[in-house]
């Protein structure tokens, strides 16, 4: 494989790296998101000053990014962030200044695909041809390859906004989502249990009951996307889901929703390899992004 | 095109056609669902008869098929009827005496991915890469087309499951899913209407509030898909879709629901050409067929 550079650029700070492949990192660094000029130079900064002391070239960039993203190859938007809240950031084309700075091609996903085809290239999705990635916490994002692609339809998935079944006796938080109050992700997001419990959600101790209503949103979430795509394996990723604790319980209450109408092995004999955390750890993003650019070349 | 046969395998009814495409169907038959062997052997005969009277031949078969299916090309049970409770039907090769009879290719998938394939070439869909089919009748089902071709997944999809929010106070029918209860199928098939109605769903007058609680049942339905997939169009068919005004009602619950969170022109500004009624009216099934057969030749 090919030296390629990759940005994992999301709202909070950016990860870039120099690499060919998860064994072959050259350089890497992460600094904060500040506005997008800034932001955006001191990531070609990172990857000219490699080309310049090392003198080898870069021959692509690969770019997970926050969204909204506009990822229509015929749209005169193809490659911006476009309605996010975020200061400053509506927008703002992410694939231009890399093309014009290095002349080499450019590809750009939304950082939950990248995620995906992260582990579906070196981590725990190889060779599922249909593999979901879901990551949880501060938000709630998904990304599918469907047929060994990543899918981005009409515009791009947005996994976290599903509506489930909310019962109100039992969980009388409203949800905090500005769009949708309980949606997923504002029934089981980070900030929602903060939230909903009154202390940040790394202080729940396991056995608080926090976590088996967690367990409970997420898995009826899994059984909709399941019923929705069918995917081969289930990656679960974020800065919650490093409660692994989390996954046992997961798992159990999928197979009871489900309740054996979809009759397969793998979810009833072995989900404990159905429903998996990401292999490439914290790095599925970055590493994702080294083979979207190798994807470009090979 | 060449002339090919065409099945669509329904619990109740099959329908056999050889045509070419819409505009050039040879022949047409429909017959009751009795035993695999019966039933079988009736198409098999329309088929022969139909070459034995025109003294041409079938080029491929494509077969629209009730489920759930083994679709995995790699499995031992390709082209079976599994887990069916049909009577007589479980274990069900679909494939093998059609291939055994006429030795040429034989293709099968899901009734609705098999419509979705009709309508992508020839209906309501064509153009749309990716592309959304779901049949509301006496079940529901739903169908994906991603990126061109047809959404497997490691079974198949089973979008009649999917768990939405069920307010027991404004709704306290339970639902009849015998696995889910309250899933969609259980809140909004035909059955689920007639059980909480006590008239069969077709004598609902369309001001009764049975069909603006049906509407809301499937915008969230759709809200979900549309959050896990993106598709580019939705076509909703099947008996209890005839009653043409819910697709207003519809339509404006799912704007309403996705309350602005997904940006797109085709939802706010060409919603009714985003979720349409099927170009093919009910012979999406085996024109989908049709178009399956013409898959393997061209």
């Amino acid at each position: 494989m090919t030296l390629v550079g990759a940005i994992e650029a999301g709202g909070t700070k950016f990860v870039c790296a120099v690499a060919r492949n998860p064994a072959d990192i050259r350089a890497e660094t992460r600094f904060s998101t500040r506005s997008p000029g800034d932001t955006i130079k001191e990531a070609i900064d990172f990857f000219r000053e490699y080309q310049y002391k090392s003198g080898e070239t870069l021959m692509a960039i690969g770019i997970a990014c926050f969204g909204p993203l506009d990822l229509n190859p015929k749209s005169q938007m193809f490659g911006y962030i476009t309605t996010t809240p975020k200061p400053g950031w509506m927008n703002t084309d992410m694939v231009s200044p890399f093309f014009n700075e290095f002349g080499v091609p450019v590809a750009i996903d939304t950082d939950v695909n990248t995620a995906a085809l992260g582990e579906y290239t070196w981590g725990s999705g190889v060779g599922i041809e249909n593999l979901l990635y879901i990551t949880v916490g501060t938000g709630i994002g998904g990304g599918a390859i469907i047929n060994g692609s990543p899918v981005h339809g009409m515009i791009h998935p947005e996994m976290g906004h599903l509506r489930i079944p909310h019962n109100w006796q039992e969980d009388p938080f409203p949800g905090d989502c500005p769009f949708h109050g309980d949606c997923l992700e504002g029934l089981s997001a980070g900030p929602a249990l903060q939230k909903r419990w009154k202390v940040p959600a790394q202080q729940l101790p396991p056995d608080h009951p926090a976590w088996d209503l967690e367990a409970h949103y997420l898995a009826l979430a899994l059984h909709n996307i399941i019923c929705t795509i069918s995917p081969g394996r289930i990656i679960l990723g974020g800065g919650v889901m490093e409660q692994i604790h989390l996954f046992p319980r997961i798992q159990e209450k999928v197979k009871t929703y489900l309740n054996q109408y979809i009759k397969s092995s793998e979810i009833y004999d072995k989900i404990s390899e159905y429903i998996v955390p990401p292999g490439l750890k914290n790095k599925a993003g970055v590493l994702g992004a080294v083979a979207l650019a190798q994807r470009l070349i090979h």
